[in-house]
Protein backbone atom coordinates (compact mmCIF):
# COMPACT_ATOMS: atom_id res chain seq x y z
CA UNK A 1 0.00 0.00 0.00
CA UNK A 2 2.95 2.43 0.58
CA UNK A 3 6.05 2.96 -1.80
CA UNK A 4 9.25 3.56 0.43
CA UNK A 5 12.29 5.47 -1.38
CA UNK A 6 14.73 4.40 0.70
CA UNK A 7 18.28 5.14 0.45
CA UNK A 8 20.66 2.56 0.39
CA UNK A 9 23.89 4.31 1.78
CA UNK A 10 27.13 4.59 -0.08
CA UNK A 11 28.35 1.35 -0.93
CA UNK A 12 29.07 -0.85 2.46
CA UNK A 13 25.76 -2.94 2.99
CA UNK A 14 26.21 -2.00 6.66
CA UNK A 15 25.59 1.85 6.27
CA UNK A 16 21.68 1.50 5.35
CA UNK A 17 19.67 3.11 8.19
CA UNK A 18 18.13 0.22 10.45
CA UNK A 19 14.97 1.68 9.44
CA UNK A 20 15.63 1.02 5.82
CA UNK A 21 17.21 -2.58 6.24
CA UNK A 22 13.30 -3.33 8.36
CA UNK A 23 11.93 -1.99 5.49
CA UNK A 24 13.70 -4.34 2.59
CA UNK A 25 13.18 -7.04 5.13
CA UNK A 26 9.74 -6.95 5.23
CA UNK A 27 8.71 -5.81 1.24
CA UNK A 28 6.81 -7.65 -1.24
CA UNK A 29 8.70 -5.71 -4.09
CA UNK A 30 11.96 -4.84 -3.92
CA UNK A 31 12.98 -2.29 -7.12
CA UNK A 32 16.85 -1.98 -6.71
CA UNK A 33 19.92 0.52 -8.46
CA UNK A 34 22.52 -1.29 -9.85
CA UNK A 35 24.62 0.23 -7.67
CA UNK A 36 23.25 -1.20 -4.48
CA UNK A 37 25.18 -4.01 -2.76
CA UNK A 38 23.95 -7.82 -3.88
CA UNK A 39 24.02 -8.02 -0.39
CA UNK A 40 21.25 -5.70 0.61
CA UNK A 41 19.47 -7.41 -2.06
CA UNK A 42 19.60 -10.83 -0.77
CA UNK A 43 17.92 -8.99 3.01
CA UNK A 44 14.72 -9.26 1.03
CA UNK A 45 12.26 -12.29 1.91
CA UNK A 46 12.74 -15.42 -0.45
CA UNK A 47 9.75 -14.64 -1.93
CA UNK A 48 9.87 -10.77 -2.63
CA UNK A 49 10.02 -9.98 -6.35
CA UNK A 50 13.28 -8.24 -7.31
CA UNK A 51 13.55 -5.83 -9.94
CA UNK A 52 16.78 -4.59 -11.33
CA UNK A 53 16.67 -1.04 -12.73
CA UNK A 54 19.60 -1.84 -15.20
CA UNK A 55 19.11 -0.19 -18.65
CA UNK A 56 15.71 0.91 -17.27
CA UNK A 57 14.69 4.74 -18.24
CA UNK A 58 13.49 6.73 -15.17
CA UNK A 59 10.44 7.18 -16.70
CA UNK A 60 9.17 3.74 -16.59
CA UNK A 61 10.81 3.06 -13.22
CA UNK A 62 8.36 5.84 -12.50
CA UNK A 63 5.48 3.92 -14.16
CA UNK A 64 6.55 1.20 -12.48
CA UNK A 65 6.56 2.45 -9.59
CA UNK A 66 3.08 4.20 -9.51
CA UNK A 67 1.45 0.93 -11.46
CA UNK A 68 3.12 -2.16 -8.48
CA UNK A 69 1.73 1.33 -6.03
CA UNK A 70 -1.92 1.09 -6.93
CA UNK A 71 -1.76 -2.89 -5.64
CA UNK A 72 -1.64 -4.19 -2.39
CA UNK A 73 1.86 -4.55 -1.81
CA UNK A 74 4.61 -3.21 0.20
CA UNK A 75 7.11 -1.97 -2.43
CA UNK A 76 10.79 -0.47 -1.64
CA UNK A 77 12.35 1.40 -3.72
CA UNK A 78 15.91 0.82 -2.73
CA UNK A 79 18.43 3.74 -3.86
CA UNK A 80 21.91 3.92 -3.89
CA UNK A 81 23.20 6.82 -1.29
CA UNK A 82 20.67 9.16 -0.13
CA UNK A 83 17.50 9.52 -2.65
CA UNK A 84 17.33 13.59 -2.86
CA UNK A 85 21.06 13.94 -3.21
CA UNK A 86 21.40 13.69 -6.77
CA UNK A 87 19.01 10.19 -6.30
CA UNK A 88 16.69 11.77 -8.88
CA UNK A 89 14.04 10.62 -5.60
CA UNK A 90 12.03 13.61 -6.22
CA UNK A 91 11.22 12.17 -9.67
CA UNK A 92 9.93 9.31 -8.36
CA UNK A 93 8.02 11.18 -5.46
CA UNK A 94 6.40 13.46 -7.73
CA UNK A 95 4.91 10.79 -10.08
CA UNK A 96 3.60 8.45 -7.22
CA UNK A 97 2.06 12.39 -5.47
CA UNK A 98 0.32 13.05 -8.73
CA UNK A 99 -1.16 9.35 -9.08
CA UNK A 100 -2.59 9.25 -5.04
CA UNK A 101 0.15 6.51 -4.35
CA UNK A 102 0.77 7.06 -0.51
CA UNK A 103 4.92 7.04 -0.25
CA UNK A 104 7.76 7.88 2.22
CA UNK A 105 10.96 9.19 1.93
CA UNK A 106 13.62 7.01 4.02
CA UNK A 107 17.00 8.77 3.70
CA UNK A 108 20.33 7.43 3.36
CA UNK A 109 24.18 7.87 3.79
CA UNK A 110 25.20 9.90 1.24
CA UNK A 111 28.61 9.44 -0.65
CA UNK A 112 29.11 13.29 -0.13
CA UNK A 113 30.84 12.77 2.81
CA UNK A 114 31.20 9.03 3.61
CA UNK A 115 33.11 8.38 0.56
CA UNK A 116 35.55 11.07 1.51
CA UNK A 117 35.56 9.58 5.11
CA UNK A 118 35.98 6.22 3.93
CA UNK A 119 39.97 8.01 2.80
CA UNK A 120 40.12 9.51 6.10
CA UNK A 121 38.83 13.02 4.68
CA UNK A 122 36.50 15.23 6.71
CA UNK A 123 34.46 17.42 4.15
CA UNK A 124 34.23 19.82 6.75
CA UNK A 125 36.85 20.71 9.43
CA UNK A 126 37.11 23.60 12.08
CA UNK A 127 39.33 25.93 10.69
CA UNK A 128 39.83 24.94 7.37
CA UNK A 129 36.84 24.58 5.92
CA UNK A 130 32.82 25.81 6.76
CA UNK A 131 31.53 25.34 3.33
CA UNK A 132 31.03 22.31 1.22
CA UNK A 133 29.58 22.73 -2.33
CA UNK A 134 28.67 19.88 -4.14
CA UNK A 135 28.16 19.59 -7.98
CA UNK A 136 27.14 16.93 -10.31
CA UNK A 137 30.59 15.76 -13.18
CA UNK A 138 27.64 15.04 -15.19
CA UNK A 139 27.03 18.55 -16.01
CA UNK A 140 30.31 19.33 -16.57
CA UNK A 141 29.99 19.42 -20.12
CA UNK A 142 26.55 21.50 -20.24
CA UNK A 143 25.71 24.88 -19.09
CA UNK A 144 25.02 23.96 -15.73
CA UNK A 145 28.15 24.39 -13.95
CA UNK A 146 29.33 27.94 -13.57
CA UNK A 147 33.19 27.38 -13.39
CA UNK A 148 33.94 31.63 -12.99
CA UNK A 149 31.51 30.90 -9.78
CA UNK A 150 32.97 27.55 -8.49
CA UNK A 151 36.59 28.55 -8.77
CA UNK A 152 36.09 31.71 -6.17
CA UNK A 153 33.78 29.44 -3.83
CA UNK A 154 35.86 28.97 -0.59
CA UNK A 155 35.55 25.75 0.98
CA UNK A 156 35.41 21.72 0.19
CA UNK A 157 34.00 21.45 -3.40
CA UNK A 158 32.65 17.89 -4.22
CA UNK A 159 32.21 16.65 -7.71
CA UNK A 160 29.69 13.40 -7.21
CA UNK A 161 30.01 11.32 -10.65
CA UNK A 162 32.81 13.34 -12.23
CA UNK A 163 35.09 10.47 -13.03
CA UNK A 164 34.80 10.51 -16.77
CA UNK A 165 35.09 14.53 -16.63
CA UNK A 166 37.57 14.78 -14.78
CA UNK A 167 40.52 16.11 -16.81
CA UNK A 168 37.89 18.65 -18.16
CA UNK A 169 36.42 19.73 -14.77
CA UNK A 170 40.24 19.98 -13.55
CA UNK A 171 41.32 22.28 -16.36
CA UNK A 172 38.28 24.42 -16.46
CA UNK A 173 38.60 25.14 -12.84
CA UNK A 174 42.35 26.14 -13.31
CA UNK A 175 41.28 28.46 -16.30
CA UNK A 176 39.09 30.17 -14.28
CA UNK A 177 41.10 31.12 -11.66
CA UNK A 178 41.27 28.29 -9.09
CA UNK A 179 45.14 27.15 -7.86
CA UNK A 180 46.44 24.59 -9.25
CA UNK A 181 48.30 23.66 -6.07
CA UNK A 182 44.80 23.57 -4.84
CA UNK A 183 44.82 19.77 -3.13
CA UNK A 184 42.48 17.10 -4.44
CA UNK A 185 41.59 13.61 -4.14
CA UNK A 186 39.86 11.08 -5.94
CA UNK A 187 38.37 8.38 -4.32
CA UNK A 188 36.95 5.56 -6.34
CA UNK A 189 33.76 2.99 -4.39
CA UNK A 190 34.51 4.34 -1.54
CA UNK A 191 33.56 2.46 1.49
CA UNK A 192 33.39 -1.07 -0.49
CA UNK A 193 36.26 -3.41 0.33
CA UNK A 194 38.14 -2.61 -2.55
CA UNK A 195 38.13 1.24 -2.66
CA UNK A 196 41.04 2.96 -4.25
CA UNK A 197 41.87 6.41 -3.85
CA UNK A 198 44.66 9.17 -4.81
CA UNK A 199 45.52 12.58 -3.87
CA UNK A 200 47.41 15.16 -6.16
CA UNK A 201 47.25 19.02 -6.51
CA UNK A 202 44.43 20.07 -8.98
CA UNK A 203 46.62 20.00 -11.65
CA UNK A 204 47.59 16.76 -11.68
CA UNK A 205 44.69 14.60 -10.19
CA UNK A 206 43.01 13.66 -13.67
CA UNK A 207 46.61 12.02 -14.27
CA UNK A 208 46.81 10.63 -11.27
CA UNK A 209 43.28 8.85 -11.34
CA UNK A 210 42.96 7.98 -14.76
CA UNK A 211 42.90 4.28 -13.78
CA UNK A 212 40.26 4.43 -10.97
CA UNK A 213 37.30 2.57 -11.59
CA UNK A 214 33.60 4.12 -11.76
CA UNK A 215 31.94 5.16 -9.38
CA UNK A 216 34.04 7.77 -7.71
CA UNK A 217 34.04 10.80 -5.99
CA UNK A 218 36.28 14.25 -6.59
CA UNK A 219 36.91 16.18 -3.62
CA UNK A 220 38.38 19.40 -4.06
CA UNK A 221 40.15 21.64 -0.87
CA UNK A 222 42.00 21.80 1.92
CA UNK A 223 40.08 19.26 3.80
CA UNK A 224 42.17 16.92 1.42
CA UNK A 225 45.55 17.77 3.79
CA UNK A 226 43.58 16.84 6.79
CA UNK A 227 43.30 13.94 5.45
CA UNK A 228 46.42 13.33 4.59
CA UNK A 229 47.39 13.79 8.32
CA UNK A 230 44.67 11.22 9.27
CA UNK A 231 45.47 8.75 6.29
CA UNK A 232 49.52 8.65 7.47
CA UNK A 233 48.18 8.12 11.51
CA UNK A 234 45.78 5.33 10.30
CA UNK A 235 48.06 3.81 7.55
CA UNK A 236 51.07 3.76 10.71
CA UNK A 237 48.79 2.31 13.06
CA UNK A 238 48.03 -0.78 10.30
CA UNK A 239 51.64 -1.82 9.87
CA UNK A 240 52.17 -1.79 13.20
CA UNK A 241 48.98 -4.23 14.47
CA UNK B 1 40.35 -1.06 22.00
CA UNK B 2 39.06 1.23 19.36
CA UNK B 3 36.98 4.54 19.07
CA UNK B 4 34.12 4.20 16.61
CA UNK B 5 33.21 7.80 15.56
CA UNK B 6 29.58 6.63 14.87
CA UNK B 7 27.11 9.17 13.25
CA UNK B 8 23.53 8.78 15.27
CA UNK B 9 21.67 10.28 12.15
CA UNK B 10 19.43 13.49 12.20
CA UNK B 11 17.31 12.70 15.17
CA UNK B 12 14.78 9.80 14.27
CA UNK B 13 16.62 7.13 16.14
CA UNK B 14 15.63 4.91 13.41
CA UNK B 15 17.81 6.14 11.05
CA UNK B 16 21.00 5.18 12.44
CA UNK B 17 23.09 2.95 10.47
CA UNK B 18 22.91 -0.48 10.92
CA UNK B 19 26.74 -1.10 11.51
CA UNK B 20 26.33 1.76 14.10
CA UNK B 21 23.11 0.06 15.76
CA UNK B 22 25.40 -2.96 16.27
CA UNK B 23 28.39 -0.72 17.40
CA UNK B 24 26.33 0.64 20.25
CA UNK B 25 24.72 -2.44 21.22
CA UNK B 26 28.12 -4.27 22.01
CA UNK B 27 29.94 -1.12 23.51
CA UNK B 28 31.83 -1.05 26.90
CA UNK B 29 31.70 2.55 26.58
CA UNK B 30 29.16 5.26 24.85
CA UNK B 31 30.21 9.04 24.38
CA UNK B 32 27.32 11.04 23.06
CA UNK B 33 25.74 14.27 22.32
CA UNK B 34 22.73 15.98 23.37
CA UNK B 35 21.04 15.62 20.03
CA UNK B 36 21.53 12.01 20.00
CA UNK B 37 17.82 10.55 21.15
CA UNK B 38 17.40 8.90 24.40
CA UNK B 39 16.10 5.43 22.62
CA UNK B 40 19.60 5.38 21.02
CA UNK B 41 21.17 5.68 24.23
CA UNK B 42 19.18 3.24 25.86
CA UNK B 43 20.61 0.53 23.21
CA UNK B 44 23.25 0.28 24.89
CA UNK B 45 24.58 -2.49 27.03
CA UNK B 46 22.78 -2.14 30.58
CA UNK B 47 26.69 -2.13 31.89
CA UNK B 48 27.59 0.09 29.42
CA UNK B 49 29.64 3.08 30.76
CA UNK B 50 27.45 5.77 29.41
CA UNK B 51 29.16 9.90 29.69
CA UNK B 52 27.29 12.49 28.13
CA UNK B 53 28.67 15.54 26.12
CA UNK B 54 26.70 18.19 28.09
CA UNK B 55 28.21 20.87 28.90
CA UNK B 56 31.54 19.88 28.05
CA UNK B 57 34.36 21.50 26.04
CA UNK B 58 35.84 19.99 22.64
CA UNK B 59 39.04 19.58 23.97
CA UNK B 60 38.43 17.91 27.15
CA UNK B 61 36.24 15.41 25.04
CA UNK B 62 39.22 14.77 22.63
CA UNK B 63 41.56 13.87 25.63
CA UNK B 64 38.63 11.93 27.15
CA UNK B 65 38.59 9.91 23.79
CA UNK B 66 42.21 9.22 23.75
CA UNK B 67 42.22 8.50 27.67
CA UNK B 68 39.53 5.69 27.46
CA UNK B 69 41.34 4.71 23.99
CA UNK B 70 44.47 3.33 25.46
CA UNK B 71 42.41 1.13 27.99
CA UNK B 72 41.09 -2.40 26.39
CA UNK B 73 37.79 -0.88 26.19
CA UNK B 74 35.34 -0.33 22.78
CA UNK B 75 34.14 3.02 22.61
CA UNK B 76 31.35 4.64 20.88
CA UNK B 77 31.45 7.81 20.17
CA UNK B 78 27.59 9.18 18.90
CA UNK B 79 27.53 12.07 17.38
CA UNK B 80 24.37 13.58 16.01
CA UNK B 81 24.22 13.72 11.89
CA UNK B 82 27.16 12.67 10.46
CA UNK B 83 30.34 12.90 12.18
CA UNK B 84 32.43 15.31 9.42
CA UNK B 85 29.40 17.77 8.62
CA UNK B 86 29.59 19.88 11.17
CA UNK B 87 30.43 17.54 13.58
CA UNK B 88 33.71 18.41 14.79
CA UNK B 89 34.41 14.92 13.58
CA UNK B 90 37.78 15.42 12.46
CA UNK B 91 39.50 17.19 15.17
CA UNK B 92 38.45 14.27 17.30
CA UNK B 93 39.70 11.85 14.81
CA UNK B 94 43.23 13.89 14.79
CA UNK B 95 43.70 13.48 18.33
CA UNK B 96 43.23 9.84 18.39
CA UNK B 97 45.42 9.94 15.23
CA UNK B 98 47.77 11.35 17.36
CA UNK B 99 47.94 9.67 20.32
CA UNK B 100 48.29 6.12 18.08
CA UNK B 101 44.97 5.25 19.07
CA UNK B 102 42.79 2.93 16.48
CA UNK B 103 39.37 4.42 15.52
CA UNK B 104 37.32 3.97 13.23
CA UNK B 105 34.52 6.34 11.11
CA UNK B 106 30.82 5.45 11.13
CA UNK B 107 29.41 7.70 8.43
CA UNK B 108 25.98 8.66 9.51
CA UNK B 109 22.79 10.18 7.77
CA UNK B 110 23.35 14.09 7.83
CA UNK B 111 20.35 16.55 8.33
CA UNK B 112 21.74 18.05 5.40
CA UNK B 113 19.14 16.22 3.06
CA UNK B 114 17.03 14.21 5.77
CA UNK B 115 15.68 17.08 7.50
CA UNK B 116 14.65 18.61 3.90
CA UNK B 117 13.03 15.21 2.80
CA UNK B 118 11.29 15.16 6.03
CA UNK B 119 9.44 18.23 5.14
CA UNK B 120 8.76 16.95 1.13
CA UNK B 121 11.53 18.84 0.15
CA UNK B 122 14.76 17.13 -2.39
CA UNK B 123 17.60 19.49 -1.89
CA UNK B 124 18.49 18.40 -6.02
CA UNK B 125 15.88 17.84 -8.34
CA UNK B 126 16.28 17.60 -11.84
CA UNK B 127 15.60 21.16 -14.03
CA UNK B 128 15.46 22.74 -10.93
CA UNK B 129 18.67 22.29 -8.74
CA UNK B 130 22.00 20.89 -9.57
CA UNK B 131 24.23 22.18 -6.90
CA UNK B 132 23.66 22.33 -3.12
CA UNK B 133 25.69 24.52 -0.84
CA UNK B 134 26.01 24.20 2.66
CA UNK B 135 27.52 26.03 5.51
CA UNK B 136 26.93 26.84 8.86
CA UNK B 137 24.80 29.88 10.82
CA UNK B 138 27.05 29.88 13.45
CA UNK B 139 29.42 31.69 11.00
CA UNK B 140 27.04 34.10 9.96
CA UNK B 141 28.49 36.76 12.94
CA UNK B 142 32.04 36.36 11.53
CA UNK B 143 33.76 36.68 8.56
CA UNK B 144 33.57 33.21 7.83
CA UNK B 145 30.55 33.75 5.52
CA UNK B 146 30.84 35.74 2.11
CA UNK B 147 27.44 36.68 1.60
CA UNK B 148 28.27 38.72 -1.93
CA UNK B 149 29.33 35.24 -3.07
CA UNK B 150 26.88 33.04 -1.79
CA UNK B 151 23.84 35.57 -2.94
CA UNK B 152 25.10 34.44 -6.76
CA UNK B 153 25.29 30.80 -6.03
CA UNK B 154 23.14 29.12 -8.06
CA UNK B 155 20.91 26.04 -6.60
CA UNK B 156 20.15 25.39 -2.94
CA UNK B 157 21.25 26.70 0.12
CA UNK B 158 21.44 24.83 2.69
CA UNK B 159 21.93 26.74 6.57
CA UNK B 160 22.79 24.63 9.70
CA UNK B 161 22.10 26.03 12.80
CA UNK B 162 21.15 28.50 11.69
CA UNK B 163 18.05 29.61 13.82
CA UNK B 164 19.53 32.39 15.76
CA UNK B 165 20.71 34.04 13.02
CA UNK B 166 18.06 33.53 10.41
CA UNK B 167 16.99 37.74 10.62
CA UNK B 168 20.40 38.32 9.94
CA UNK B 169 21.48 35.81 7.25
CA UNK B 170 18.19 36.29 5.47
CA UNK B 171 18.75 40.03 5.44
CA UNK B 172 22.90 39.98 4.26
CA UNK B 173 21.63 37.96 1.37
CA UNK B 174 18.95 40.21 0.56
CA UNK B 175 21.23 43.24 0.49
CA UNK B 176 24.07 41.32 -1.26
CA UNK B 177 21.77 40.68 -4.25
CA UNK B 178 20.09 37.70 -3.73
CA UNK B 179 16.43 37.97 -4.99
CA UNK B 180 13.97 38.57 -1.60
CA UNK B 181 11.23 36.59 -3.38
CA UNK B 182 13.72 33.48 -3.62
CA UNK B 183 11.66 30.56 -1.93
CA UNK B 184 12.97 29.60 1.47
CA UNK B 185 12.18 26.97 4.45
CA UNK B 186 12.73 26.56 8.15
CA UNK B 187 12.86 23.13 9.52
CA UNK B 188 12.60 22.61 13.46
CA UNK B 189 13.37 19.35 15.11
CA UNK B 190 12.86 17.11 11.44
CA UNK B 191 13.01 13.55 11.34
CA UNK B 192 11.02 13.74 15.27
CA UNK B 193 7.86 13.40 15.64
CA UNK B 194 7.41 16.60 16.74
CA UNK B 195 8.81 18.34 13.84
CA UNK B 196 7.52 21.87 12.67
CA UNK B 197 8.38 23.71 9.36
CA UNK B 198 7.35 26.58 7.67
CA UNK B 199 7.93 27.95 3.94
CA UNK B 200 7.78 31.76 2.53
CA UNK B 201 9.76 33.94 0.81
CA UNK B 202 13.37 34.60 1.54
CA UNK B 203 12.15 38.18 3.27
CA UNK B 204 9.68 36.78 5.11
CA UNK B 205 10.91 33.47 6.48
CA UNK B 206 12.73 34.82 9.69
CA UNK B 207 9.48 36.03 10.95
CA UNK B 208 7.44 33.00 9.89
CA UNK B 209 10.06 30.69 11.60
CA UNK B 210 10.37 33.26 14.74
CA UNK B 211 8.50 30.79 17.16
CA UNK B 212 10.41 27.57 15.90
CA UNK B 213 12.55 25.66 18.18
CA UNK B 214 16.32 25.10 17.66
CA UNK B 215 17.40 23.15 15.92
CA UNK B 216 16.45 24.06 13.18
CA UNK B 217 17.77 24.19 9.26
CA UNK B 218 17.28 26.93 6.71
CA UNK B 219 16.42 25.81 3.10
CA UNK B 220 16.49 28.65 0.32
CA UNK B 221 16.01 28.13 -3.75
CA UNK B 222 13.75 26.76 -5.69
CA UNK B 223 13.22 23.27 -4.99
CA UNK B 224 11.47 24.46 -1.97
CA UNK B 225 8.28 25.16 -4.17
CA UNK B 226 8.68 21.22 -5.70
CA UNK B 227 9.23 20.38 -1.89
CA UNK B 228 5.49 22.60 -1.51
CA UNK B 229 4.21 19.94 -4.50
CA UNK B 230 5.10 16.90 -2.65
CA UNK B 231 3.55 18.55 0.55
CA UNK B 232 0.42 18.94 -0.92
CA UNK B 233 -0.16 15.47 -2.41
CA UNK B 234 1.08 14.07 1.17
CA UNK B 235 -1.48 15.87 2.91
CA UNK B 236 -4.32 15.16 0.41
CA UNK B 237 -3.31 11.49 0.92
CA UNK B 238 -3.25 11.88 5.09
CA UNK B 239 -6.75 13.18 4.60
CA UNK B 240 -8.05 10.93 3.19
CA UNK B 241 -7.12 8.06 4.50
Amino acid sequence: MTVYLVGAGPGDPGLITAKGLDLVRSCDVLVYDVLVSPVLVDEAPEDALRISRENVDQAVINALLVDLGQRDLEIVRLKGGDPFIFGRGGEEALALAEADIPFEVVPGVSALSAVPASAGIPITHRGVSAQVTLVSGHSAKGEELDYAHLAKTPGTLVVFMGVSHLPEIATRLIDAGKDAHTPAAVISRGTHDDSESVTGELHEIAARAANLESPALLVIGDVVRVGGLLTTAELTQTSRT
